[in-house]
């Protein structure tokens, strides 16, 4: 499918230029350091050879009378871990005791060796120097010990817990996620645009949004009484006192927001050169404090002109099928440890859905079958016609019912933004949404409204200002197209693929009500 | 230099699924265009070939007395156009004068021909359907007309200017960079980090930030009276008039910021998992009207433990390389574009940049050459060890000592970051800034101080306080390694590729005082 190289710490990496070594600093050192991902790939190969590994020890023993340290070793590189031997006798080292303990970092060089004897360890360095070793101060207070601890408990140490091997596996899936996602549209001919994250308009005319302001600090700054602005009595200025504050003074002259959704902005870029994407983070300021929501997350959203309903059912099935194919390729090892520790069906899963054509059905269809279903199953919420689909629903349709993913067509206009197509049936509009089993819907998209008068009218319906989307209407004032988009929610794609059950767990440094830790 | 394949919309591209197509929606179109990128890129495979073909008319004629349409098309896969013909006597369509009016779109069927007469067309394309017309409405209100149009103006038109020539070449560069970014550090085995937007710390614990808050739609919504929070008076709460404002409420429950910088984030990932980079906006509230600053703009951060300053100069220079090289293969029809149009040296510099070792000074070398150069150039900050080099520094450097990158070491710790690494000679710190002719700092990156107590008074002496880094002191409490990392602005490469003067013209929508449009 794909005539693009993985990247692999395995293969040959790019030339890295050292056509100038400067001889008053220290000489590089990264360059002389053997990946132990590249060591565990190619054992044989590396057997008698002399490498230098850095890394963090995640567990080590001491044995033979307190005379050598078994480490196993981390670097990040693959999940595995490299085993270290330090011979007191041989080398000179800090304490064994002190260079076992979980945490500390080593650099080290040594001759790798196959061991001849029953040993787990496929490949093993005999370590002849301790070049570096960065100790744990105080073993007692280090907060990630040997022992499995919870993700709970790791979420009130974002800065360490990449150490631990379940966050550390969900950092390698979710870079692998992001680079088999820019492959697949560039290949694809898309343009990956970088739509702003400070916005003036709102893509949904709903949501709540975050403000972005400097007043605050103008404030702290000019002291007291500088700003003709009372946030408690809510006063234009002195002589306005009608209700609203006044941002003539901020930043940007005027409220401005965080996006919700690139879409808006990539609209403009699709309907002049075809084929884009972005990719970037988007935000919410929703009160919600479940394990399925952040107030920031990343998204991924192709638009495409030229292009109808049916185009990008087409694409967002095979951009899946792309991503679980490449986690299954690049990630085995990573995969298998999450089905070993959290869920068993996590690559059954990944390869289910990469090999299996995706069950295509209208909202009106998925409603009767629901209906029919409601003999076997209880749902919380009645299903009729009309309604926006629940979880639920949703994961009924695609575990119970298809038992793979499924992409459901043509919702109620009600329940869709104003900009998602009008079919001629008036009832309905061209919005497709993909729900896979785990997590239900994955992708949401819509062909976009590109009859200037329906937009218009359609952006009324809502209670919106036509003023605010002038810059919309003139895309379809000059050059209308057909086009269409969809936006896929990435950390949902990262809990589908790893099996997690929280969202918290699969962004580096989450961030929820009450919650942005460093 | 790298096994990755191209993105080439003239390659076969990934096989998009359509294994189960709805037959109660419009067939898909998308798949049955043909990119005028593929047919430009093999014109002889293409003589006589049905090709169906969608785009924008760049500029459009009538001739042979009203009857013949000659339209230049683009879709955006690359810079050039497509000369359609349309026969009025042989294909129903709008008419003639409204179809060739700039900015129409059109979605045609037709036979691609080269053209054996004399014609300045490679390979044209004679229309026997239009099956879309997009027209202009209101030709005369069409903000761009098809003269050339400054940069300046067309600012004001933020979603229309990416269908202008230069525009559209910024974006395929922008993209092919973009992608140029993952492929290098993929390759060299860093992983994708997504550092967090919004942030409770400051990187540099200077610098203006944007504040980033829910506070003043909770005082719309709930009325008047119900926060005590009034900005004027600046009151904490009614009890304690102290001057501050309280956060207690706000959505985070404390003051949280837009992030200055990926770098405190990335530091905890690379001091687990080795060599991780980030890609992402980063934001100051600079109150800065020039040319060369947004408030909003890309970074690309690279981190990397077990290596010190002589490691991420190698790595600087070379990821510099790929991103020169890569824009000489891939985007070599929009370098000429920029050549012809804006920089006639544009191709020349990144041809010599991607072939020639960059220059490597300390401060204390540069300082003596720049007060050495005095004699011929008279820069408006005198030159004296301790100054932060100016941009005319920086430029008469690289542009005039040495006409190539020159990469500066070394600088005096007065006028860096805290986190920089102390020399051994107390007063230099080991940090670098690459620099390059057109822009001058293009990259400035470090050795991290991996020392804790030398950190923490580091710390200290720059007036901050420890409580807000205890997260980063603890990354030199358990397992610290040397390590270091540097930062590119993606803009600032941009305009370094481009020539072009203004940064406003190399970001889709730029976010700068008193200005958020869109």
């Amino acid at each position: 499918m794909s005539n693009m190289a993985a990247p692999d710490a395995a293969a040959p990496a790019a030339e890295i230029a050292a056509t100038a070594h400067v001889h008053d600093l220290e000489p590089a050192m990264a360059a002389t350091l053997t990946p132990i991902r590249a060591i565990l790939a190619a054992v044989d190969a590396y057997d008698g050879e002399r490498v230098r590994v850095g890394g963090w020890v995640r567990t080590g023993r001491v044995q033979c009378g307190g005379t050598v340290a078994f480490l196993a070793v981390n670097d990040g590189s693959c999940h595995a871990t490299l085993q270290l031997v330090v011979d007191a006798a041989q080398v000179a080292q800090p304490p064994l005791a002190r260079l076992a303990a979980t945490g500390t970092s080593v650099l080290v060089s040594g001759v790798l060796r196959i061991p001849t004897k029953r040993s787990k360890e496929r490949i093993e360095l005999g370590v002849d120097a301790v070049l570096h070793a960065g100790l744990v101060d105080d073993a007692a207070a280090y907060p990630l010990p040997k022992s499995r601890l919870r993700l709970d408990y790791l979420r009130d140490f974002l800065h360490l817990r990449p150490r631990t091997e379940t966050i550390a596996a969900v950092a390698r899936m979710r870079s692998q996620l992001t680079f088999a996602t820019h492959s697949f549209f560039q290949e694809n001919g898309f343009l990956c645009v970088h739509t702003p994250i400070v916005t003036t308009n709102d893509c949904e005319g709903a949501g709540e949004m975050f403000q972005v302001t400097t007043l605050f600090s103008q404030a702290q700054k000019a002291d007291k009484e500088v700003l003709k602005l009372k946030l408690s009595e809510i006063s234009r200025n002195n002589d306005d006192d009608d209700g609203s504050v006044c941002f003539d003074n901020d930043f940007f002259r005027r409220q401005a927001f965080l996006t919700v959704s690139g879409q808006l902005h990539a609209e403009p870029y699709a309907c002049a050169l075809s084929r884009v994407y972005t990719f970037g983070p988007t935000f919410r300021a929703e009160n919600s404090h479940t394990s399925r929501h952040l107030a920031e997350f990343w998204m991924v959203e192709p638009e495409m002109a030229f292009a109808n309903l049916q185009d990008i059912m087409n694409y967002a099935e095979s951009y899946v099928k792309h991503l679980c194919q490449w986690l299954l390729t690049h990630c085995l090892e990573d995969m298998k440890f999450m089905v070993e520790t959290h869920d068993k069906t996590a690559i059954q899963r990944l390869e289910r859905v990469s090999t299996t054509p995706f069950e295509r059905i209208s909202y009106t269809q998925a409603i009767e079958m629901l209906v029919e279903s409601e003999g076997n199953k209880k749902f919380q919420t009645k299903v009729e016609w009309g309604i926006d689909l629940a979880s639920e629903h949703e994961r009924y349709l695609t575990e119970v019912i298809f038992e793979k993913p499924v992409i459901v067509y043509n919702y109620p206009t009600g329940i869709k933004a104003f900009y998602m197509r009008l079919n001629d049936d008036q009832k309905t509009v061209a919005a497709m949404d993909v729900l896979v089993p785990k997590v239900g819907e994955l992708i949401g998209g819509s062909q976009r409204e590109e009859r200037l008068d329906i937009l218009k009218q359609r952006i009324l319906d809502a209670g919106l200002q036509l003023e605010s989307y002038e810059f919309y209407l003139d895309l379809r004032r000059y050059g209308t197209v057909e086009h269409s988009g969809f936006g896929l929610g990435f950390e949902r794609m990262l809990l589908f693929a790893t099996g997690l059950e929280n969202i918290r767990d699969v962004i580096p440094f989450p961030r929820c009500p009450g919650k942005a830790d460093l």
